[in-house]
C-alpha cells in the first residue's frame, strides 16, 4: 500500500532499538481518514476469501480491526492481555510474549465470540516476530474455526516473524514492509 | 439513544456486583453496524461545538473513538494505562482508579497529541463513578485545551459519577443510563 509507506517516510520516527514510532497516526494518535484508507485495502485484499469475523489484540489493533470491519461489514473481536497466570471462565487463552515489554501475557478470547463456523481474519498494527499473530492463530485453532489469513499494518522484514508464518503456509499481507531501518532512511520490500 | 436501551436488554446480561456485561456486541465483541450508529449519535450531539480532536482511554473506549472519529472527520487519541509508577518522557498523566480490578494505573497520552489549541470530546464506553473521565478531563486541563464534553456509551446512574460530573458544570452525554439494575430488569433513565 503506497500511502502507508509514504505515511512512515513522512510521519513515522526510528528509535533506538529497533523502534519505529508512528503514533502520530496508527497508534496513539489516530488519522481516522487514513485509517478508514487502511480499512478499504484489507477488504480489497480480502474480499473473494468469505471472512465472517475479524479477530485482533487490544490495544493498537483495535482502530484497524474496526476500520476493517466498517469495509467489510463484518464484526470484531478483541483478545485481551490478562497479566494474571489465573485464566478463568469459558476462555480460549494463549501466552504470547512481548519483545517490546520483555515480559509474556495470556492472551484471551471468550469461547462465546469465535465458533467452528466461524472463517477468521486477523489483524494487528505492527508484525515483527510474530509472536502476536502466533498466539492469534492458535486460539482461531483451539476454537476449531477456519483462518482466512493475517494482515499486519507495518511489518518489520528483518525481525522475520512475517517470513516464518508464510513458510508455514499462512497468508499473510503486510500493507508495509520494512526491509531495513537505520539512522539514514528506511528501505521497503517491494510488493507492487 | 433508543437503539442503545434495546441493545442492552436484547444482549446485555446483569452479572452479580452490578456487573453490566455487553461483551457480545459493545465490547470484546463489536457489531461494527451497531458502532456505526453510534458514531453517528455522537456526531449528531456534538456537531455544533467546534471539536478537534476525540479522546479515550484503551482499550474498550477505542471502538466508539474511532466510529466518533470516522462520523465526525477528527482524529482520534487514545490515553494508555501504565501500571508502573514509573512514568517518563514527554507526556501527561493522571491516576486513575478502577473500581472494578480495584488498582490504580496511570493513565499517559504523549504531549504531542493535545496541544493548547485542541478543542477536545472525551469519549469512552461505561461511565460508573467517573473515575475514567476525571482522568481524561485532568490531561485536557494539564493541556490547556478546551473541553467540549464527555460521551459515554452506557451510564450506570447508580453510581452516581456522571450526576457529580454534571453538577461540576461538564456536559455529559450518555447514549443509555441505567438507573436501576436487577435480576429482574433493567430500569433507564428516560431522556427523550
Amino acid at each position: 500500500m503506497k500511502r502507508m509507506e509514504e505515511m512512515i517516510l513522512s510521519e513515522g520516527k526510528v528509535l533506538p532499538g529497533g523502534v519505529l514510532k508512528v503514533g502520530s497516526f496508527l497508534n496513539q494518535q489516530v488519522d481516522t481518514n487514513f485509517m478508514r484508507e487502511i480499512g478499504d485495502e484489507i477488504a480489497r485484499l480480502y474480499k473473494d476469501d468469505g471472512a465472517t469475523k475479524i479477530l485482533t489484540i487490544e490495544s493498537s489493533g483495535i482502530p484497524i480491526a474496526i476500520s476493517a470491519g466498517f469495509a467489510m461489514g463484518l464484526p470484531v473481536v478483541y483478545a485481551k492481555k490478562n497479566k494474571s497466570s489465573n485464566v478463568s471462565g469459558d476462555v480460549y487463552y494463549t501466552p504470547v510474549k512481548s519483545f517490546t515489554h520483555g515480559d509474556t501475557n495470556n492472551v484471551v478470547v471468550a469461547k462465546e465470540y469465535i465458533s467452528p463456523e466461524d472463517r477468521v481474519l486477523i489483524v494487528d498494527d505492527f508484525l515483527a516476530h510474530g509472536s502476536a499473530l502466533t498466539g492469534l492463530i492458535d486460539i482461531v485453532d483451539q476454537a476449531g474455526a477456519a483462518l482466512v489469513g493475517c494482515v499486519a499494518a507495518i511489518e518489520k522484514g528483518f525481525q522475520l516473524g512475517g517470513d516464518k508464518l508464510r513458510e508455514q503456509g499462512y497468508r499473510v499481507e503486510s500493507l508495509a514492509i520494512v526491509d531495513e531501518m537505520t539512522d539514514d532512511g528506511i528501505t521497503f520490500r517491494p510488493q507492487y
